[in-house]
């Protein structure tokens, strides 16, 4: 059983009601909905909870992480920023959506602004494959059609990733790289462009394979805390770790 | 001095009245004109030369070759590809034009079949910058707006490039990694895609300081010959190189 | 059910008696009996059958290619080394062993020499895990020890790989990197340096261990031909693919 | 004129005789007295200079930061870490050397904690070159042999590197990693394993090569800070940044 923890801000659905009328439970529930199915179980967890509904002790017991947040970043915490950092390097797999890049987080894996250019104006957006054979564009034909998105451009001040899955093309003219893998640690993450708040997004059959393709694509084969350990050379009798 | 050799299929400027117009002394000359200058030497070589004007002396005495063909890649003998894939090993910086995707030199160093989708219907195309601060980037603004291009779409089959300098947005709706740089042996490759023959794309003063940057760049700082040495040990009383 | 073809150039094990008495079956008849599983079916080829025991059928056939080759590189015939190169493109995987860096098939899908330097002095290797999260190293400690083992260094003529999974060690003092993943086409290609056919490499079970391992990864999600579509727009009315 | 400034600690060198031995004023002097020269300017900071000796107006009119720390990492204020990391966003280069691979500025560039298997049991080393065309690796013949070299260890918990130069391997038996270069936002980061303050490294004539080709090539083209503009469409006539 592969276990899912969906964090959102979850601001907008409640201040906004053009929000709230497309995600009336807020963004969490709707991606727990459409995740939850015989191999994969989901909770969820919001700002409003108490320590943002994180702690050591749940992020152990999750394979992967998704994040939703835009503008409420701040208010998360900078411990629980590094918690969530942390169980990354020790291997769990984090999907960072949308607005996510500029999240705590998603920051300090990154090592870098994760700025970019971007626009509200209602371009539609061409999500396109760009690696066919990879696990998580598995269900995906040539591309993602999406009615309306906000614009994000390049360049983004992201380092350079392990492997581009797909490049969005935005009616306004923009291009963006959507779909990202990164590893960092014993974890890998995963962003994941599409999913502004005001649009319909996560409601799109092919948004929602990509996210559950991605779930099974992280889910941890190691995990171990990272340690920097003091070490005897390989064949000492004594064994190779030196125990302080 | 930077020594460049522009290789040329030089076809459709001599069949076609349409390409004269826009280069009447063939794409090859007006990549010359703009290239030249203080540090910069520039030869020409075609598919009508003898041997397609390249010889394994010709490529030892150039630092970078330009290659632009598209409909005449199978007249270029396999020797000759080859002489051009091994100068590549050996330190020779290489760019391949447009549709060079296809040639038979860059597809040995590839790989890959290098395929990707495609459309002539005169979209306009923004080249957008995704590293700025990159030495092939510099003189560039946002991005470079071309008003006609041919189209090219992901996914190419190239392998994953080393860095992605420019990704290209079509007003059809398409996407492409537009400018990549793939190191193979030791020497490097900037693949860069604008330059369709119908086209006055190389007239356009951004697309030549894209191409001059890139010559700058490319020039070789060390050139050898890929061997495969048999070595004693590292501090062998003898040396390490086995002569046999 | 995983298909696997083990192919081995197999001379060694029938001209030099010391290879025989560790390989008496071949290299391949070791490399099959340790995989074969109850996930895991496994046919082998040699460089004595018709057409080296390739076929296009029989590739179409198979989800990992395995490839151990040495002394009879140029004994495979170019159309075999094509068959073998398409296949990956098309979404086989492909695991090259020890000196099947210089076998044909691989030096045309990395497009590059592959060359090394060597020496046959029976250093022992350390091959040390540098990714400990990867599905590949699940199961080995920190590294593995190769008592003995031909000694290949850096600098190794190959391209960037997308990720090194290994990086071994020789008590000459050399270092390599001995685990590379690379990506082409719809394929992914695993080179695994350990295989000397004088040492009894095969028997260890970590390189059993790894070499399983990348067999279940190499297993293609994917499968289809490289194609280099003429299409319409993505919203054309038409569909976009053209018939010619 | 590339302006360099010299980061280090200089902790060991004022607390331990053996350390003073080697660099009497400091590994920072001794850096900074080999890298001056007709296009080079040096200056240097220490651990005991107001704010580190580091402002955001100092970093500014820095070309090429060089950072030495090892057992003082904790006492750098986490502001001043913030300064370097924005600094080499903005585009400034930056070598870390050694044991600043734990240091805060390198692990909030890195994302990752950056740790790895270690030994001060005075191994000799051998340092590889991985890349012998690179800027960096010129001037260096197949390795640098390091008498002895505090041992490190893989896996390195850092992000796969954009590009490996140098694979260092150990007498004990260890490999690593030991010339990685990063590129973060505008700026580019070279890390170089070589340079215990026990052992006179910074005295060995290629250990002072190889810093010097670094400064050089990691000297920026392109200079800004990273922002997140509020854009219009390219083409826009009120001009695309909007001006809120």
């Amino acid at each position: 059983m592969i276990r899912v923890l969906v964090w959102n801000e979850f601001y907008h659905e409640q201040t906004k009601e053009s929000v709230k009328a497309i995600y009336p439970d807020g963004i969490h529930s709707t991606i727990a909905d459409f995740l939850k199915c015989d191999d994969i179980e989901v909770r969820t967890a919001t700002l409003e909870d108490e320590n943002c509904g994180i702690t050591k002790e749940i992020l152990d017991e999750t394979d992967v992480l998704i994040w939703w947040g835009h503008a409420r970043h701040h208010l998360v915490p900078d411990e629980v920023a590094a918690l969530v950092r942390d169980a990354v390097h020790s291997g769990m797999g984090a999907i960072f959506l949308h607005s996510g890049h500029h999240s705590k987080p998603f920051k300090a894996l990154m090592g870098t602004p994760c700025s970019l250019t971007w626009r509200e104006s209602g371009d539609s957006e061409l999500v396109w494959v760009t690696n066919p054979a990879h696990p998580i564009t598995q269900g995906i034909d040539r591309f993602i059609h999406l009615p309306n998105e906000e614009t994000y451009g390049e360049p983004v001040s992201s380092p350079n990733p392990d492997e581009v899955l797909f490049i969005g093309g935005y009616s306004g003219g923009e291009v963006f790289r959507s779909g990202c893998l990164f590893r960092r640690g014993n974890g890998q993450i995963f962003y994941f462009q599409p999913g502004h708040e005001t649009f319909p997004t996560f409601h799109i059959p092919e948004v929602q394979t990509v996210i559950r393709n991605a779930v099974r694509y992280l889910v941890p084969r190691y995990r171990a805390e990272i340690t920097c350990p003091h070490v005897r050379t390989w064949n000492d009798p004594e064994g190779y770790m030196i125990k302080k």
